[in-house]
């Protein structure tokens, strides 16, 4: 029989680890990138071929499907997995983030968050119940805590009442998972640790969870505007005292180099929207730097955006093509570079896993930031 | 060795004709569907998905692709083919058309047609012999005449004028494209038919190009605004004075039941947008008519459009799910919508080419339209 969650670890490299996450719906190799879709979609990709880039497991919006086609219509048409032809593991997010970043009007009690849909200007109360409860009719594998992202910069008082208030309504998170005994018996929930960038606040948010328990712990309010510098900061004092036995998600992040960095402090998975989104303004990652598909120099070059790529983007077209797609505004252009993104992102996680395996993360991890700084996309 | 263009009735019905057309790069089953790809992609699909509907050849539009990337450029990409990853024929359009459709303060002379690009306002003077030279550049497989698409309503004495400044443009098509020797020796041209609505003008124009001489004859000027049934009214009396050895196209037909009527009066090729348009814009084929998929209806439908297609938006996905996408506005929506358009479309034609030759060609075509007109989709 599969179990319902059950963490292993194959090879730690420092603070770094390795391993598999074994679920009802499948197995999700780690350090793995969570490849975002958002209303029930990764945009512009057809599932089968997200899962051909080599990813186990998708990110599903809560604020997104609450509010169209809503939590009730999924759970009436079969769910998430069905409604989205996804038969792998999903987490969901709280939807918590999005209503503080995407709602206008909104008011945080201690009972959760009142907000108006951007749809349809209605006034929705959001709490850690209802988050639960909506995540069940998703029927998501992985749930996330309600929680409050506390904004960047934020006092350290400002930090400590946010941060205690997630703590509160992690507990009421809890519970509202438990209450839900067959979905809770075959999923898993995560807890989100809070505290901004204060090392006596974080510790205090993992010693609150941990006391709750949870299947894994995610680190929130970082990738909110603090730059890199100060993420590596806070995950170098708030790792070490992060569960070993449980996977560590580290929320939003990133860009390839943030993403390598957080690997060697000890994150085990990640979500981002950036080789999705990127996919669609033009933007394409490479080893060696981000590249810009609009630009002109583009226009008559027969080569692939990167030649040691697999992707179809990669193997079957020219940059001269993606180019002119993506100035035209074919969607063709959005479907190949979100493709090529995605593949990049998945190459990446599988050589920082081998890397890992190896023992032989630092090196592999200096020479793709020194190769990913060079920004010269020519030899590619 | 593969011939250069030779077409072969296999087994006609009535006007009807099933057959192929063997060209260098492929044969096309006639009667044949051409997607249109107007800028260089069957715009939200993949080029092998394309080719998995049963789609044997593209059409390319001339305008779009002279002002971007420019004919220049795609030569030296390596020609059309290679750029947009479609190694099966294409035909593609003199551009006289869209010349005389989508751009502003456009002139006639007998020399050709000066107008401004809707790009970047520059003045450009399309003539035959230009339009014959972009269509070399780009290899075009199947390469169209430049013409005047007479507009609609034209008097009897516009309708004449136009059309013999048509004919004296094919003469100039004709030593155009046979002044590029080496592509003319595996290529293809087609003449096309003018004379608006009048009897008299249509045979003097078939007299016309005839004597010049040409692989195939479009039948041009129609599905301008003058209605299905002065359509088939000027097919009736069109398609018997047309040669019966040369494929006959009917340029930017059409509706379902339009192709049927077409197909009926002895038409062999059609292009159109309106499955790949429709698919972008909500609108879904079936047997049982024309589908809004943004209707309200269809948000807890666990159908899927149709059960009896076989394309990944009928099998995968219900209706709930396409029609969650279109109103999210999601590029996942149209890519769907369109693949299972174009299916539509070529299953139908597959469907012609097996009543012709099973010689139940009214049969088929009467049920078809019963069932087309029925417009009721919930037994689909």
């Amino acid at each position: 029989m599969k179990p319902r969650f059950e963490y292993t670890v194959h090879a730690t490299d420092g603070m770094a680890r390795t391993g598999v996450i074994k679920m009802k719906r499948g197995e999700i190799r780690t350090p793995a990138f969570m490849p975002v879709g958002t209303a029930g979609t990764v945009k512009a990709m057809m599932p089968e071929s997200v899962r051909s880039t080599g990813a186990d497991i998708l990110l599903g919006n809560t604020y997104h499907l609450m509010l169209r086609p809503t939590a009730e219509r999924i759970q009436k048409l079969g769910g998430l997995h069905k409604f989205m032809n996804w038969d792998r593991p999903i987490l969901t997010d709280s939807g918590g983030f999005q209503v503080m970043s995407l709602t206008e009007l909104r008011k945080i009690t201690e009972e959760g968050v009142t907000f108006q849909s951007h749809l349809d200007g209605s006034r929705i109360l959001l709490t850690p119940e209802r988050s639960m409860e909506i995540q069940r009719m998703l029927d998501s594998d992985i749930v996330m805590a309600f929680d409050e992202c506390t904004p960047f910069p934020a006092t350290e008082d400002q930090a400590r009442e946010s941060m205690e208030l997630s703590m509160r309504w992690a507990q009421r998170s809890r519970n509202g998972f438990n209450s839900g005994e067959e979905h809770a018996s075959r999923t898993a929930l995560f807890g989100i640790v809070q505290g901004s960038v204060y090392e006596d606040l974080r510790f205090k948010s993992i010693d609150a969870l941990t006391e709750i328990g949870f299947d894994g712990y995610a680190v929130g309010g970082l990738a909110v505007g603090e730059g890199q510098e100060t993420m590596f900061r806070v995950l170098d004092f708030t790792m070490p005292r992060m569960p070993k036995d449980t996977p560590r998600y580290l929320m939003g992040v990133g860009k390839p180099d943030d993403i390598v960095g957080a690997v060697e402090r000890g994150i085990d998975m990640f979500d981002c929207v950036m080789p999705t989104r990127s996919g669609r303004t033009g933007q394409g990652f490479t080893r060696r730097g981000a590249i810009n598909m609009k630009n002109a120099r583009h226009k008559d070059d027969t080569r692939p955006i990167d030649a040691s790529c697999a992707c179809p983007a990669c193997t079957q077209y020219s940059r001269a093509y993606v180019h002119h797609l993506i100035k035209a505004g074919e969607i063709l252009g959005a479907m190949l570079l979100t493709w090529h993104n995605l593949q990049f992102y998945q190459d990446l996680m599988a050589n920082l896993r081998d890397a890992i395996a190896a023992g032989k993360l630092s090196e592999y991890a200096a020479s793709f930031r020194a190769e990913y700084a060079s920004g010269d996309i020519d030899p590619l």
